[in-house]
């Protein structure tokens, strides 16, 4: 008997979405990137203020923070700006820091200096995996702001390290799928969001039972799934770069 | 050569600290519990409102809502009360969305019918494992408003799935250790949380590497440590229903 | 002609609830009281911070914050979480300054030196008079702060002054009765809240004709059934100090 | 021995500042007063709403609420906006409350109809008082809107009951003084603020030690003094009403 | 054949309505006006901060800021106050920059020193033009507020410039016409607000179509009526501060 | 004497940057637009929303609404993200409704039918005139969005509008120059933004003596350039339909 699943798109279950990084996409901030996974398409730039914040003052260490949000046309119905309502959605919050812990897994603040990277992904285009691509591209937007922060003569040693990357996985009709779209993430039963070093580690696993609940199996078939397409957007990361 | 790691309350690294439910701790609510983790405490209340939100309503279904809390004085140090600062932290949203995601696996909301519960956990003393002890607690506060809908005669079949349970577990000093208190919470080089069902399938897994990151040994590590903790907290809440 | 008037939990007019005052009732605040009125809880703290607002600045002198607040299940139908909303209601508000007036006149902020004292009142259980039970239980928090504070030897002199507690009267059909619960206080014509010091002294006095307005005779029966209320708190509070 | 005490505006301890109550200030809203104590002046405004809030529908009552607020220019020190900091203070609500409670014992709800009247209180000058002139000259334009109720024949009976006005008294260096100016108020050791009817009766007594506690005949001297200022406010009202 | 457009009030097309500046309108401020432009009635008022926001700090300049606020009980139907909203309107922060920006050009910000002055203009009843009556009045509160700090001997040279005031001009049934009310602003199909200089120079020049477009003759026609406006009201300015 | 002014991109004074207009640039707002004058980008996007806001509910009429909004890192430095600091400001609310206004003039709500249309002007990269790229870019997106409303057949008569387009004019060193980047717009004496339809009447016009005043025959001079400016910009607006 074979198995009739097939994804929309016509993907293999253990493949990305076409995945595209454009650096220098806007001038301003030290680094500027356009993420694409797909249909998927995130600003991501990191931007240098040479202080830093209270709590880091004195330490002779620098420190980042990461801002998430989808501008209101992103989405397929458009959404209430979170300007506008005065506050942020726990959703965007939420998202803003896994950003930011998965940013700092990949610079070394001690080597930093008393200098803070600000990185901000804005949600051009949403369908599906939009933290996952935002961590992604701002990698990328790091590494820039880190050369710029290098050509200014600020910085004595590498603060950057090897690349992070993050991808979804998710279980649909009890199948393993790679790189979710809005479609596929919305019936998902589970959904799970890896970040990974170039070294195969784990820097965040978030796992969620939307639709039911997940088994150790499952879960471990879906973290294969991740880290290859991890290592993948890595590969991707590390062209850009050299590019 | 003899491993001389210990744990600054004396406790196995598989051992959880003393778990303690007490159901009726308040008596307006439908449900309250008092949880205790050790010297964590969170009052957990499930509150039903006989109405539904706007995008459930002429659904035939429920809704399941949760906040979290921490109390100003919870903390060692005095922290800001949100009400009065005007807006809700970043981590404040996250737990109450996670408690949500975790309890609503515990309910069937078709079963529900078109009630509401609110899910509040407020942690009058924190140390610790607050957001798991708050999940644990609430499955037990939760059971209690189900039996309060039925007295009322309000739901035709029966909406309580089985027990859900939430451990957190992290690396110290390379040591795989269940149940972090503050102290250990703050200096492990891994945390992770853990949602778990009766049947041992998984609802929410949330790892994070805050000072470093993991491998897929020590992550099944965890897991496996976080099974056996999770067994242990649905014993109690079954002996809590049961008393 | 008997009367016939009886209250609803058969009290005398000028009799209170049980009144218990439990110190240490959570250990991270340098004072930490549950109080109970009847089926009021409140859990008031003391938190000690070694400085003081820019206001009070090399003034030599310390100074002492309160906030009120309500957990949103404490009442019998639930409220949102002020928090959530992003304002603090009127009430709140009052009420939290009611308890910063009434507990600075039991302290001389120029023995506390430059510390300042943060009362918090959470009520974790509402039935009628929470801001007296407030006020009575964060006296005796207050004390063990002020215990904390020479323990640490920051203090030179003494600044805890004698006690101070409140307690409110109300007339229902026209019968002066002593510390409400939610039922009669909801329907009382007139409601006083009186705050005192141990040598009979007023801290505060508010009357409000909720339903109705009140005479002169009226006023002094209520002022003679609060003062000997308070005289009653007063002689609870030592108690729970000396145990 | 001569008692040396004398006030710096040279009033009798029990006399009022001169008082002016102007109606028809503005000519938009259904009442309109501006209301003097001396060099506190008050814009009270009474605007109809022929509709109730929704706790009101269908109840066959009107509602009445109010809201009270000082320009930033109308203290010595001018003061931020509050609109401009996104959030009101303690006081400014604590006051709206109190004039709130204290006209409603002014209209008969269930003679009013469905209507609302909102009133407005805007100080343009403070200088102590502020509080209790925006009661009086709050009734003035209340009766003015009832008047306009009449008019347009949407009401059937008469909502409106007999005056209710509001006066401050104080001790100042032990003397009972009555309506404190902003100097007398902030060096004051206890201050008082009374609503009383027409008839005598108290709608708010509103004592605090600010800077000390008082006793029995502390208070009594206190409220005779303002009976008689409420007396002579009346009369002033009954005046501009009949003018 | 005769043109039959006649204004509602009887005012020829280029009459403006009677104008008031009252100078020392309240004490509190170092200059406080009233301006009236008919119906129209404004607060406008000037206060002294003898320090400059932090942008300003060290540069020997001063600095002005301005603020716009409507009673709510100034319009016809009375409107929510803001800050009960908790947020301004973007026409409040709209008209607030213009002030701001016109009486900056009224002030020679090097000769101030590192004073500010803040501006605050409160309506107390409005029927059009509030914005241009604002910016008229509050020219005349800073010159007062100059006159003071010149008093206190904190100035040096002179940092008042010659007068600025402001007019409204609109497209009324094809007729243009000065100083619009209420009634003929809100039906007008072109509105233009003006800011002058005594000199004739323009400030701003602010025109809308509200209800339609205007060609360059109408708006020639409108900056001619609008330049002989602004020349009266530089006249009525000048005799206020000379009086 | 030859003028020696140059401007620092070697235009002459009254050439505009190349201006690019790419529709389709997002594919789920029913318009989407990128607009580029020079380096200045805006993301301009028309949604679609088959219903209307209360106040024109039944009116058989619809709505155009606008929000305008600066990517935190669209600036040469980085500016804090308005939902974070949880609020707007004043030049964001004013720039809206500048672009509201202006759009409604390219409508007509009546042939509308009960349907509004969202404009959302998302800048992601400044380099000044963000307000008048903005309105040019929103018009285009306007027009795709009446479009895919024929499509869905929800209209009956032709609702667009001729066009509208905007641009800036400023004089530099008393020179009038046409659509000034930041580094011009920065340092102009005057500032003024035009917007106007294709018949070349206006429907703005907003002038502001930044550092200076302007006299009628600058005024004229910029109107003169702006109309050339405009006159430009329909054609590309144009073009870019017929594409």
């Amino acid at each position: 008997m074979t198995d009739t699943f097939t994804r929309a798109d016509g993907r293999a279950t253990n493949e990305m979405r076409p995945v595209t990084i454009t650096r220098g996409f806007t001038t301003n901030p030290a680094g500027s990137v356009l993420v694409e996974f797909g249909r998927t398409r995130v600003m991501c730039t990191a931007s240098i203020e040479q202080r830093v914040p209270r709590f880091k003052k004195d330490s002779g260490e620098g420190w980042l923070t990461a801002e998430y949000s989808m501008l209101p046309s992103a989405t397929h119905e458009r959404m209430p700006r979170e300007s506008m309502r005065g506050k942020v959605k726990g959703r965007t919050h939420e998202i803003s820091r896994l950003i930011g812990r998965s940013l700092r897994a990949a610079i070394d603040l001690g080597q930093l200096g008393e200098n803070t990277i600000a990185i901000d992904c804005d949600v051009l285009q949403a369908d599906g995996g939009t933290r996952t691509a935002s961590i992604t591209g701002a990698y990328v937007a790091l590494a820039d702001a880190v050369t710029e922060l290098k050509r200014r003569g600020v910085l004595a040693g590498e603060p950057l390290l090897p690349p992070v990357a993050a991808v979804s996985v998710g279980v649909i009709d009890g199948h393993v799928c790679l790189d979710l779209p809005y479609e596929e993430d919305s019936r998902a039963e589970v959904d799970l969001n890896v970040v990974m070093t170039e070294s195969g580690s784990f820097v965040e696993v978030q796992g969620t039972g939307e639709h039911g609940t997940f088994d150790r199996a499952q879960l471990n078939a879906m973290l294969d799934s991740a880290a290859a397409g991890c290592a993948e957007l890595i590969a991707a990361q590390k062209k850009a770069l050299a590019g």
